[in-house]
């Protein structure tokens, strides 16, 4: 099917484009319910502290206040903000340890009353009449310093800060024998910034229960049916009577996006009426997850050939005050760090570790950017130690065709090696490298990384996908998807696979999605998995409806299914296409006392129901390149250009995949030199509390960017496609870093490459 | 099945209850959009003119108006306004005659233009902008005189003002030959009104075009698939952009309920927003359709013994200015006046007849309670000739078992006689009947009148049901209808059939119904299909559910699937019920980490979806039996007590029955002897435009009713069950004729029998 393609693989416009324009989008900010209540919530001004006593009565008296709720007033579940427990094949790595407001604030910013008012005025003067008595307790906000005897404790539960302890089952080999084995070896330990996600739409819930009790939901989530489970089981409500609705994100939270959903719910529930619960952005920068952090210590030996032959890591994965996923981003972290290359001896560990600092979360990269922060740097260290250009060490220790990848599924095509000659070309490496460029107090380096990743979840997560397809009156498909879509265009992405499969238009698809009350379960978009998941299983239900669709041409026109052909709208005898009928005609009574319309009811009605189970998980690898250029006087990275040779098995659409890769290449670009959550050492208190502060790289700050796509179609993907969502930011941190090195000979360990760290750093030099 | 049901059978609360007391169950009166304007028609004040000349120039220009829409601004297309060509088998006996807007005014009253403005005040005040200049033309509104050489012609293609002539297929044997065998011929011509059915929800359109060129239309319509379809033709637009939604009726304005609809859509089409037409009483008492009124001639032949022996029916069918239903309800109207009784010798011909008169249609009852008025009192002239009680001629002549109905198709249960037994015993008819009861001026008498009906339009009409259940992770149950609720409970009845089947309960059905966009295509509600189709239909997907219940369960019981059964949600092995497992069990995962909820996805997903097409069509048969009360100083009548003996096949839900047959019992009532649509014979013009006018039945005019349901359950029904919504008024009018002239020897042959007639009739006697 692939020779002769006619949607898929063609630059169309986003499916929502238009909507969006226009507005008419809507997504959980714009809902707007008669009555609807404001919501609002009081947050601790400790960074760990003992809830006394809280006397709402004040704030309840004011006029226009439906509602105040503490701890009393909610489910005394515990919960993980992430609310992963049911997509995970173990779920042993996991930790409930949240309330939906807390009893004890374990965070400058942890969420302790909330309130529901007629506006949002009367709902911030509330806030200020509820009296909370605290007791300060000490707070520690460094995990080296939390896990020392003697360190206040976070979670009683949790000895010396420690919530868990993991060893990565992909170590293998003898790592101690490896490193003895080594001609050289080179360590390294850094510590990884708390980015924040920040999109543009701030973490907002619309709750409201109906008269039957029914309760609808409207947030931006990537997983809105594993929320609804959690709903239903907070708040004992059987699940068909919760609908979430989850159309469309402005922009993923990562997946703890958790914290304003119970809260407005709870508040729903006590006033029976509609309540909008949005967060500001300090909110917002509080309450939802950051990127996981970590100190990570790497140590890689190589042989004087450039072969790796030992690998090790050390984590303390930095949660802040509550667990979420601090044990998830670790194992992928560690899965790269030690799957990327060919190595017979690993090893990798993480202690996982509480202090009084915001919770973090699985943000999009999810451990991999520091994974490879951690081991490209290495890999060029120790190139430098034997001589090598740490390009070509790289090529020597990838892995080929049929090996496994870092989570241990055969790779399925073998492209990592054109990903790196091909960005190498690009960038001019033999050109620029270590060539010692300058220009005045202006210096320039290049540097690169290279990554795997994944296009799904698979085998740890279960990632199954259910996909509908109702054909119309008007011989146009209604493609039924549980997923929300991102922005990313997966629904649109989806469009051209149902399209290309059953012969019809991009404009005959559409797409119903984002609702749980309208499709059937999914479990999430996340970890690249859309395109895979969801594409292989419209691809699956395209194929049935196909087969239907010859079939009842087959009667009409005559002829063999297997003679036949659809194209743009037609199906017609291959041997002779001017014997051919419409696929709207199929599908209806084309003239009134021909066929009456139901008599078509096989017909009119073609339908196909599929459930994808995903094995596989085909790894998208990739290499990025960076040219840069280093103030030395101000101490300000300037990336001039960056070149991803991504692996993407096929672009569906082109447009998306480059948009996909670029949009996360420049959170790649934030997270390497600019987004710093800056905490007040003293008080733990974010003082980068909004845009000002927590500057994000505007479009004047984003480098010429050239995607050059590797297309290798891989066999199990929906017409060879694998996932990149994540892709474009895998390797920045670590090409920039390389770029640094090559620049002006510094390494700096401590995220993100601000001005005066790199000012400090040639100092220090 | 039949034998020990949990939910079938039960007199349980209608569905909507709560929704419905809380007012949650929203009208298409209740809907508002943001921005809606409102829709205002002007109408013909002349029973007949030409159009010369119309300016709106002044309405436009009235601030705040949004649009004035005149014939030169709508599609020309013709139009039949109950849109019923789409699920005719034979179409032969269509007119399409109407355009949305008229182009000449054909009776008083007649929709000539129509505004959208900002408000209701605005809208009016615009209609009185309008300056339309008329050449007034003779006018005819008597179809007796309409069909004479020299009338008026209301269209210019119908001679003699006759649209169609048509003779009934169902007319057999020598019907000359029969009554020249006959001992005793009778014969009688009446005068049927236009009964309108006055719904308490106005007819109310709302139209909303989105960005996207979707339109959204809501209505109370009993066929909206049908109104979608013809919208898309109208409109040229693809069905898959329109959605119809009439999830509830305020009540069934009869099958020609369409010209605010187009008028409505037009309006948001050229203001491109949002546009709500409510019509006022009087415009829905002169633009919804009124019941056909007919003059029609019964001859009827017997011989000595009581024996049938010839039947004849001639009909001008008074369709008023518009054709609408004129020849469908008069092919019902002769079938059932000759199909009743076996009779070897039939014949029934009509004559479609134009006037300058509101349009009439297919309202409850559709034809039926015309002709019963017509045969059944030909049965007790008959039998008065011969000396004979008419019960007993009835008797005589019934149709059993095997036996051909009047549709043509096989009686498959034989009840009349029960019926007819039943009815007699409880109004008494032996002590009753000929006792020239008196008390002082009052007389009393009792009538009877027997009667057919049908379980759905087939074979004439293509009534195929598509239904879908899904179960979701509660064990309960999405089950998917198209059609719209007319307040029958009909979706109530078809949850209690789905949860018998299921082994659930009536609580965890969730019926979805009467959108176009979430719901597979349905004809429509009417002809007492509901039940029968609908119904089938919901019996056939939940079994097909059951079945897949029990082979998931049977892997986890270890048991065979016809060891198991499934009852009050839980499935268990009928020879040791302690091994069970709930329904919810099987469709979710109880325990996380025991089995993850995706792993089920043959299972969460319990699904079916099926297609059901009715071929029988069980005839619900039925007895009334009235006693009356006549005033001979006034000429009121006064109905003491009716007894209905109704056979149902099976009352899935007695609650339900008895209330639909109180309901058409009502309506029947006001037919006979209240509801006076009542024209200006020199103007044409409507003067009972309101209730003050306009009388229907009040709560304090009705009679002790007594319902006699007789159960013997139909082989093809579901749980036996025959359709029988309009039953209840079928016999009434005849009954009350028949107890008239019990009680003061009159027969009156132009309904209504209002006091004056009546008064009338007894001075002439």
């Amino acid at each position: 099917m692939n020779e002769d393609l006619s949607v898929v693989g063609k630059r169309l416009p986003h499916l929502e484009a238009c909507d969006k324009a226009t507005g008419a989008a809507k997504y959980a900010v714009d809902i707007r319910i008669p009555g609807m209540l404001a919501g609002k919530i009081l947050t601790s001004p400790y960074a760990h502290a003992k809830i006394k006593k809280i006397d709402k009565s004040k704030a309840e008296k004011l006029p226009g206040v439906e509602a105040v709720i503490t701890w009393n007033d909610i489910p005394h579940k515990l919960l993980n903000p992430s609310v992963q427990e049911y997509v995970l094949r173990d779920a042993q790595n996991e930790i409930s340890d949240m309330y939906i407001l807390s009893e004890k604030a374990r965070f400058c910013g942890d969420i302790i009353a909330a309130v529901a008012a007629v506006d949002q005025a009367t709902a911030e003067a509330a806030l200020e009449l509820i009296q909370v008595e605290y007791e300060v307790l000490p707070a520690v906000f460094d995990p080296t310093e939390a896990i020392k005897p003697g360190a206040p404790l976070v979670h009683d539960f949790a000895k010396q800060n420690i919530s868990k302890h993991y060893k990565s089952p992909n170590s293998q080999g003898d790592v101690e024998k490896g490193f003895q084995e080594a001609d050289v070896i080179v360590e390294i330990t850094l510590r990884t910034s708390k980015q924040h996600i920040t999109p543009l739409e701030p973490c907002t819930c619309v709750a409201s229960f109906d008269v039957s009790g029914n309760l609808n939901v409207w947030i931006s989530s990537q997983r809105h049916f594993i929320y609804r489970r959690k709903l239903a089981e907070l708040f004992d409500l059987t699940e068909r009577t919760v609908n979430v609705i989850s159309q469309r994100l402005g922009g993923g939270f990562g997946e703890a996006n958790w914290t304003a959903i119970p809260i407005c719910v709870a508040l729903a529930k006590k006033t029976r009426k509609p309540v909008k619960l949005e967060y500001t952005r300090k909110e917002s920068l509080l309450n939802t997850p950051t990127r996981e952090a970590y100190v990570e210590t790497g140590k890689l030996g190589l042989k004087k050939d450039g072969t790796i032959i030992a690998l090790q890591e050390n984590l303390l994965s930095h949660g802040g005050a509550y667990f979420s996923r601090a044990i998830a981003t670790a194992v992928v972290n560690m899965s790269n760090f030690i799957g990327l290359y060919r190595c017979p001896n690993t090893s990798a560990e993480v202690d996982a570790v509480y202090t009084n600092v915001p919770f973090s979360g699985g943000n999009r990269g999810y451990g991999g950017p520091q994974a490879f922060l951690l081991l490209e740097q290495l890999v060029d260290m120790g190139a430098e130690e034997l001589g090598m250009d740490p390009l070509e060490v790289r090529l020597k220790n990838l892995k080929h065709m049929g090996e496994l990848t870092h989570i241990g599924l055969p790779l399925e095509t073998d492209t990592q090696e054109k990903c790196i000659r091909t960005g190498a070309e690009r960038i001019g490496w033999k050109e620029k490298r270590g060539k010692n460029r300058a220009k005045g107090t202006m210096k320039y380096g290049v540097g690169m990384a290279t990554y795997f990743d994944v296009s799904g979840g698979q085998p740890h997560e279960i990632f199954d996908r259910n996909v509908e397809i109702k054909l119309t009156e008007d011989g146009e498909a209604d493609v039924i998807i549980g997923i929300p879509d991102m922005g990313t265009n997966l629904i649109g992405t989806a469009a051209q696979i149902a399209a290309e499969v059953m012969g019809l238009r991009y404009e005959d698809i559409h797409m119903v999605h984002g609702e749980t009350e309208r499709c059937l379960w999914d479990p999430g978009i996340g970890a690249n998995a859309g395109l895979y998941g969801v594409g292989n299983g419209v691809m699956r239900a395209a194929t049935e409806i196909r087969k239907q669709l010859l079939e009842e041409a087959s009667k009409k026109l005559d002829a063999a299914p297997d003679e036949l052909d659809i194209k743009d709208r037609k199906v017609y005898i291959k041997a002779d296409p001017s014997k051919n009928m419409t696929v709207a005609e199929i599908c209806q009574d084309s003239i009134y006392g021909k066929e009456a319309i139901h008599d078509l009811k096989g017909h009119c009605n073609i339908f196909a129901k599929i459930s994808f189970t995903p094995t596989l998980n085909p790894a998208p690898t990739g290499a990025v390149f960076a040219d840069i250029e280093v103030d030395t006087e101000t101490g300000r990275i300037n990336i001039l250009k960056l070149v991803l040779a991504q692996d993407c098995g096929k672009a569906i659409n082109p447009t998306t995949v480059e948009g996909q890769l670029e949009g996360a290449a420049t959170l790649g670009i934030g997270f390497a030199i600019f987004e710093d959550y800056y905490l007040n050492p003293q008080t733990g208190a974010l003082e980068s509390t909004n845009f000002n502060t927590y500057k994000i790289p505007s479009s004047l700050d984003l480098p010429d960017m050239e995607i050059a796509l590797i297309e290798e179609p891989v066999p199990s993907g929906p017409f060879g496609a694998k996932g990149v969502g994540m892709c474009g930011m895998m390797g920045i941190g670590a090409a920039v870093a390389n770029a640094l090195y090559d620049a002006v000979g510094i390494r700096i360990t401590d995220m993100p490459f601000t001005p005066e760290k790199v000012l400090q750093a040639l100092k220090n030099k």
